[in-house]
């Protein structure tokens, strides 16, 4: 488990989409995200304190986390400097880099030398076991979509947030890198060997409280030919009480995948129900959660509106207009 | 390559089932395999002879062969003991465990202080890439089963005997060890990360001939919990023409998994369907093959008369009475 609260390393950002994992934490967790670590030619902004590495150690930030994306696949010198100035400081080092912060040995010789951790989240650091299958006490809803990059993480994120604030018992449960260093924990499915993934996921969503829920963060997409065993594992080690089913309307094919349509909303809601039944059979699509990003009002709620009528089920843009009445389906459990 | 002939170990395999990687060798191919050692509570027999390790150089043996699973994986100090005095004697060990053999320090050592080699088949030795779903030119067919363990390799195996025999064009692909032992190429998907499994049978079944079947080991099944991500897997990733139904029909619940009933055939059918069409609009199951290991011959082949009636589809047991209804049926499409 990765130590909160953070300082955000923005490096030298050219926009700030290339920051989307600050951003994701600065939404979703704005209590860990106490301050920005910016250099020269950064050109994005969380709005957070701009902090020197000793000010964020006297301010309590644990661990450094590299918020932003690299260019060309290389951890540059210039990063590399402030990298080893922070574990100087006594930071621990978070990053969900494709290349490991452990493959860079001045950084191995400093964490070692200054005693503190390097996290790279896209490599699983524990031996998962394999899937038992049997009930686990406590309520699970796992995301499932009409495709990958669809809005799963965000609805369990925000359907997360609206529990809590109504004082209900919830855990978000990441399985990508950027989930896991929003909230310090999680399983990089996409990373874990195909026989534990499963298991991996059981291991995520253990025994808990008959009221708690865990909002299991979705990945791919039964209808996904490259990455749909992740989405298989993830629907029986989860064994989820409650189904969201996800969708980008605007989209022409399956992302990557020129020659693949996207299924309809009623054929993902019953693949997903008749897999989801192998582990739990009282399992139930609750809701629908529909990315409206590439639309205007109107236009988003005549669409929401049209789905809602069609399906039979609550169905709203959580990021847009709340989650709250995907949580009221998930009560009425 | 692995040097044959192989002593078979079956170390103290709870029952016959655990021993499945040296049964297959067994009955595929019997040439290679000269004898079995099996270790006090041995609940395995391969009926060949019982060898010591000096007894089975003297043989003639070159490699010995793990023949047992170890579920989640820990090899035994009890098997370690024995596998260290093999090498004294000048063996190989070959293993297809998740655990390796190089990852034991006193097998690596003994391995080196005696000239010999450890051969770990389970792992991956290619970069799989991400599968891109396009259409490949030849024809495919993959055996799913009902659960795991019920004859997906051995009907395979017995459709490429039965099609090499008759001049047809077919070659068996392997995605386990045993297959991998048996035909010394092939997937070792269980090992596979995730994100790459579907690629992986992308990458061993390519283009071909039009006129060319690939034969496709299955794994797990879509009902298994434990695995059902690789069996998703292999549907997407192998785009089958052909699917063959597997089933072994006297088992009492899904293996390893007490809490799980099998599904009946019709349910596998329709699941399996639904799934394979999104990568192959095309595809029928063209066929069943039943495991009737357990049952007498009147009562297997009462059996395989009442599923074909209620299925509609040529159903047999390959390794009992040959596969030749079930290549009739791929001949046909």
């Amino acid at each position: 488990m990765i130590e909160t609260p953070y300082l955000l390393f923005l490096g030298d950002a050219p926009d700030q989409l290339a920051a989307k994992v600050a951003q994701g934490i600065r939404d979703w967790r704005p209590e860990y995200a106490l301050g920005q670590f910016r250099m020269p030619g950064c050109r994005a902004d969380m709005k957070l304190p701009d902090m020197t590495l000793a000010e964020a150690r006297a301010a309590g930030c644990k661990t450094l986390v590299v918020g932003v994306a690299n260019r060309g696949g290389v951890i540059s010198e210039s990063w590399i400097k402030v990298l080893v100035e922070a574990l100087a400081e006594g930071f621990d080092l978070a990053s969900g880099l494709h290349n490991l912060l452990r493959d860079e040995p001045v950084l191995v010789e400093a964490a070692a030398r200054f005693g503190c951790n390097l996290y790279d989240v896209r490599v699983p650091s524990v031996e998962y076991p394999i899937a038992n299958g049997r009930r686990r006490s406590g309520k699970r809803m796992l995301a499932v979509g009409t495709d990958c990059s669809v809005g799963k993480m965000y609805t369990a994120l925000a359907m997360d947030k609206e529990m809590r604030a109504r004082g209900m018992k919830s855990t978000f449960r990441a399985t990508g890198q950027t989930g896991i260093l929003i909230t310090g924990d999680g399983v990089p499915l996409d990373a874990v060997i195909a026989d534990f993934m499963a298991g991996s996921i059981e291991w995520l969503t253990p025994n808990n409280a008959e009221d708690h829920w865990d909002l299991i963060e979705g990945q791919g997409s039964l209808f996904h030919v490259s990455y749909s065993g992740v989405t298989l594992a993830l629907i029986h080690g989860g064994q989820p009480d409650a189904l969201v089913l996800c969708h980008e309307p605007t989209r022409p094919h399956m992302r990557g995948l020129p020659d693949y349509q996207l299924p309809t909303l009623e054929a993902l809601r019953d693949a997903a129900l008749l897999m989801a039944r192998v582990a739990n059979p009282d399992v139930k699509v609750v809701g629908i959660s529909i990315n409206t990003q590439h639309m205007g009002d109107e236009e988003a709620r005549a669409y929401l509106a049209k789905v809602e009528s069609e399906m039979g089920l609550p169905t709203v843009d959580p990021f847009r207009h709340g989650a709250g009445r995907l949580v009221d389906a998930l009560a009425a459990i």
